[in-house]
């Protein structure tokens, strides 16, 4: 294994660090128990939080700021953060119009949640996410998994907080979006979590793991190397099936966000490459692609790898996503 | 090899078009020959151009819009793009004001940018990047190599073009820029060129390349694998020590932009640690980091490693440095 680390004990902080101090307009870190905030506290808003296992940057922290989350509470590599990271985190920013929760669907994260809900003296809810089509229950969750829709229902939802929308109505937004968001992953690479220091699975040199996930976790099979255009052939008719299955009405010429999402070591030519192949497919499917977005949002350590994701978008959506946010990770409009 | 890629004779058109398609508010593809120009084309300012080998993204291409790039002449990967098409983008943008050429400092990039030069009719001018301190002369350049820094000369001299700024004092700045800025980085592996089908070279599982250029070269030497202090350290020392060879001025506190380029494959929360190893070096040696840049933004294909530039500030630099951009791969103040 290499990797840019020093002592194992001391990656995970030192990363944060870093990432404080590079962003340090944008956002503190506080020790015992980890969490990153907004620099500059909005008041008078729901305060929005999200968090997770390491290795998925630039979520979550790289999403605080304005126009998205409030908080990020990182847990170890691909581990979920543990409650108490949530509930100082919630109690350091909350407002009285309360705390939103946006949790990834995976079994961990869900229970530690919950925990640091349960002990919150602030109103809260919770948004979980489960935008990946490849599978329902899967290695590390009951339901479905989680994935690159996330940061989709994180922008959104964090506009319509800045507006100072009610505890329900952002949560009402976030569960919407979701729903209207399917994803699908492949992997070309397993990923290596650095206290394993091996790679996460095997996999042949001419293997790729289709609907995988973003800790490696299988997928739907294991096949034979593809060209892009098959792959993402596969995805796309994963993901339309999955809106089908869901309901969404797609009468008219439905309108959508496509994101592109890169799992960490696929080069940008390639991400590219896949989003030509995607919106080629979906145009033939009478499907508009008005929003997009391509690069490395939801990441799996070193893997290489990327997925799909399609959001049905309506005029609220749009407005949300197209609003000015200020991030590490995304910005536009400040 | 596994690559996102249908036949090997579309991935650079594939790519480009999908660029093109997912940037439609901002870029315009034109072909034969290839060039993405502004959608909106800014009237009586410098254009700015920049090209080069594929593989780099989202250097150039990822760069033309307000406040940057005017133009981009993407050639195949790893490989020069032909006069022609310099030629042709220079005729489609040019203002009264005249034609900057910026151009990596490789010996094929700067036989075709000359050789546009010549041909075209317009008055204009060419400032050559040459950050890369870790050798002089190497496989593809007489001299030292242009490398991440030229991001840094890019977004400056995008910035005072935007005023109406001459010809001259554009490329003034842009090699004040260029002399300001050191740059060094490190291979963990190598990066696979899609039409070779195998690693531009060959590296042990305990071994890394210090210097090494953005194209997979030969650097300073061949080393056991390090702790990420001791990399970042043995990168600041070169860079220090580059900036005392340039004669540049150290004296007060000098203020500094710090870079921390991936390469492409090399996770953000191991650039993020690299910085708080540099972040922290840098400011032993007195040195204030008051601007930051961490991500990819001068790639190697799927290269896992990194690079630390680091441009010593001044008012100028920062105001220009500071001021809006609108581009695919940077953005702020739009």
């Amino acid at each position: 294994m290499k990797k840019f680390i020093n002592k194992l004990d001391d990656v995970l902080i030192e990363s944060l660090s870093g990432f404080a101090q590079a962003h340090a307009d944008l956002v503190n870190l506080s020790l015992n128990p980890h969490f990153l905030s907004r620099k500059k506290p909005a008041a008078n808003k729901v305060a929005l939080i999200s968090g997770g296992g390491s290795g998925h940057e630039p979520l979550h922290a790289g999403y605080i700021g304005y126009g998205m989350l409030d908080a990020a509470c990182p847990g170890h590599v691909f581990t979920s953060p543990t409650p108490d990271q949530m509930l100082t985190a919630a109690e350091h920013i909350a407002s009285d119009k309360g705390v939103l929760f946006i949790v990834k669907n995976y079994a961990g994260d869900v229970m530690n949640f919950e925990m640091a809900a349960e002990m919150l003296s602030v109103e809260n809810a919770t948004v979980y996410t489960s935008d990946d089509c490849a599978v329902v229950n899967s290695t590390y969750t009951e339901g479905r998994r989680g994935v690159a829709g996330t940061v989709i229902v994180e922008k959104c939802v964090g506009s319509l907080a800045e507006t100072g929308a009610s505890l329900a109505d952002c949560k009402a937004l976030g569960e919407k979006v979701n729903v209207r968001t399917s994803s699908m992953g492949v992997a070309l690479t397993s990923c290596t979590v650095p206290a394993a220091g091996r790679p996460t699975f095997a996999i042949g040199d001419n293997e790729i793991e289709m609907g995988v996930g973003i800790h490696g976790e299988p997928g739907r099979h294991r096949v034979k190397m593809q060209e892009a255009d098959a792959i993402v052939n596969e995805c796309v008719k994963a993901i339309l099936a999955d809106w089908q299955q869901k309901q969404l009405c797609l009468k008219g010429q439905p309108e959508a966000l496509l994101l592109v999402n890169g799992f960490g070591a696929t080069p940008l030519m390639e991400l590219y490459l896949i989003y030509h192949s995607a919106a080629t497919l979906l145009k033939k499917h009478g499907i508009a692609i008005s929003r997009s977005l391509v690069g490395n949002y939801t990441t799996a350590l070193d893997m290489a790898g990327a997925s799909v994701s399609l959001c049905l978008l309506d005029d609220e959506i749009k407005h949300h996503w197209d609003s000015p946010v200020h991030t590490a990770a995304l910005r536009w409009g400040c």
